[in-house]
């Protein structure tokens, strides 16, 4: 079998993850890898020379690393703030790049991603693994199916408490911390902006037109820090900007709304809080259950019913040659999607426009909230052409082929 | 026993409920109820005649109802956008008045419902059942005692599946119909906002300081009318302004966010969504669950748990003596809390500065969305009042002597 060359820049936590994961797989090679750290280069050297019998050259310098013209694609799972200028250079080099997830810096560099992939002909794709998920390709299947009706309003959050890995950002180097003391905004939406925009069909036939965004008062980290880690930490005096809570309203050309919650820095179990309605029922994830009109009354039914029934044949199939990979499994999806198109020379799934639509999420929301919750306008990334393009034809992210 | 003299004006399903459990008290006598429909008015003096032995004089306008001089109280349950001018006859007439719920129509109007209250010394009440749910005041006494830490977020739904209502609104008479088809923005907030500006201190030490609303497009109700009321249906063309789903966000002089959602004309179960949100816990009603950071995991626990807890020494006293009147009790208590005040004197528990904070959403979201979602500044009513108003020393809405 032939074998694809990857290489991953950015060896942290994530990337030594997404490392292993892919070089399990019988048709990748990883010829090469880069980090700023040392450390993280001999860790993730040592676990890839065990598991695919030879070690990848290790760079520090990430252009260096480009000139080689082996690679067929590279992963960037860096910090947030420099996925843009790595991937830029990728597809300069001609590699089709799939980042990690993050919001944008400014709507400058969605532009320049957006330019940079029409003129190179090279893909840039964002590795949002929940589209990948197991619920929400359920969803997608249900809402492309018709169960909910016209579909009216969607939610989503990212509401995870944090507070131990961000205020530990000094020691494990995590870059949320600097993020957190300095930006205040909707840092991270696309875990759950990317299924809700699939399910929206935007940049095909719909787009988001605008966002406003409002951002609570900063009180957890520094209360987690002064009570919990105590009170001569050397955080206790560190000013968070970071809102605890941020909230954001997207407008869709087509009338729907899409509430974005940002929860972090306060304790409290974990959940996408996903809702997705319409003019015949809707799903909480919260809930973990489905109404649809059709009941003739009040009741909430079981996700796991519908789940049966509306399984996405992605996940059918998945689950019937045995789930592997990270997340419940939607790390290996979406990293075979990005194989998949480099292999076929096709345009990935989760294409330029689909990835910035979501990270500009993070840009805006900070100019909307810097302005007292100014409404922002939504860039045209596609430049008219989100009129004319349309879903394929099967409503589904395709993965052709990657069951051989 | 002395008895209250209490008049009602509005006498449709809202105001015969209310006048009906009134006219069981046994300090309450109903002298003249007014209506502009010959029929409520002759149910209603029906129905009080039988419970209290003696006909109600009936009026057709209510000024002319407002001239008696034996008046102590006045209820209003007209239609939403008539319920200030009334209210603003009655204080005139030195009457103290409690309106149904409902949103305000202007800012104006709610400076005249303040400055007709201060001028006249006349206390204005919001019936706003909801501040005294049995869950809604004892979560009120686990955030006055610290069980969420310092308070950062909270939200609130009104969501509730009025299609059937709505459309019939000919027939029945009922003014929701014509809000929909004319208005668009969070018509109905106070349900939600009441008991949450209560734990949030809202003109006591806090207020509300800007609001930014979002519509989504409307499609619940032409479709209820097309797929459910038949396509020959009287308003099978009729074109509906209110949204689906109208998003409200609110930020407080304090820092804390406010997310309120307007759902009522898709298919849904009841929910009044609630989430109150500190640095040490929250409160999801649509889980029905507590989490505390003191858990030391992800779990949530029970509301049960701590609605045992937490019980309010007033639904405790409420459980005790028995439970009363409609939506589970909190119709009487609402109704106690303001005679109470008419008996002692007082001010009434829900104030001027209250009622028109939580009614001025309507009228703010309204500008909001006709402006694109541009933020709003909330007028602060209490004219810079609320920076010395103190809550009250044991933060309850105390119903002092009602159970004599």
């Amino acid at each position: 079998m032939e074998k694809l060359n990857l290489g991953f820049i950015g060896l942290g936590g994530r990337g030594r993850g997404l490392a292993n994961l892919a070089v399990t797989m019988d048709d990748i090679h990883i010829p090469a890898i880069c980090d700023l750290h040392n450390d993280y280069l001999e860790q993730a050297a040592t676990s890839i020379n065990e598991l695919q019998g030879s070690l990848p050259e290790k760079y520090v310098n990430y252009q260096e690393m480009l000139t080689r013209d082996d690679l067929d694609g590279v992963i960037v799972a860096t910090s947030w703030t420099s996925h843009v200028e790595i991937s830029l250079a990728a597809m300069r080099a001609g590699v089709y790049v799939a980042s990690e997830v993050g919001g944008a810096s400014s709507i400058q560099e969605c532009w320049e991603l957006v330019r940079t992939s029409e003129e190179t002909d090279i893909p840039f794709m964002l590795l949002e693994n929940c589209c990948y998920g197991r619920e929400e390709m359920a969803v997608l299947n249900m809402v492309k199916k018709g169960l909910f009706g016209e579909l009216v309003h969607c939610q989503s959050g990212y509401e995870h408490d944090l507070r131990s890995e961000i205020t530990r950002g000094g020691e494990n180097r995590h870059y949320r911390l600097d993020n957190f003391v300095h930006r205040n905004g909707e840092l991270y939406p696309t875990h759950g902006l990317g299924p809700i925009a699939k399910m929206l069909d935007i940049n095909k036939g719909n787009r988001f037109i605008s966002l406003v965004s409002m951002s609570s008062k900063s009180r957890g980290l520094h209360d987690y820090v002064v009570n919990k880690l105590g009170p001569d930490h050397p955080r206790k005096n560190t000013v968070f900007n970071q809102g605890d809570i941020t909230t954001t309203l997207i407008k869709c050309a087509n009338g729907e709304t899409v509430l974005l919650t940002h929860d972090c820095s306060l304790p409290r179990p974990y959940s996408r809080a996903q809702r997705v309605q319409g003019t015949k029922g809707l799903w909480m994830e919260d809930k973990n259950a489905i109404h649809l009109d059709d009941f003739g009354d009040e009741r909430w039914a079981p996700m796991s019913e519908y789940l049966e029934l509306f399984e996405h044949p992605v996940w059918t199939d998945f689950i019937e040659k045995g789930v592997k990979g990270g997340h419940g499994g939607m790390d290996w999806l979406v990293l075979r999607a990005f194989i998949d198109a480099i292999k076929t020379k096709k345009q990935t799934p989760i294409d330029v426009y689909d990835s910035v639509a979501w990270m500009a999420v993070t840009a805006l929301s900070e100019d909307s909230i810097s302005c007292g919750s100014l409404p922002q306008p939504f860039p045209d990334f596609t430049n008219g052409k989100w009129i004319q393009r349309q879903p394929s034809p099967d409503h589904y992210w395709t993965l052709d082929g990657i069951y051989n």
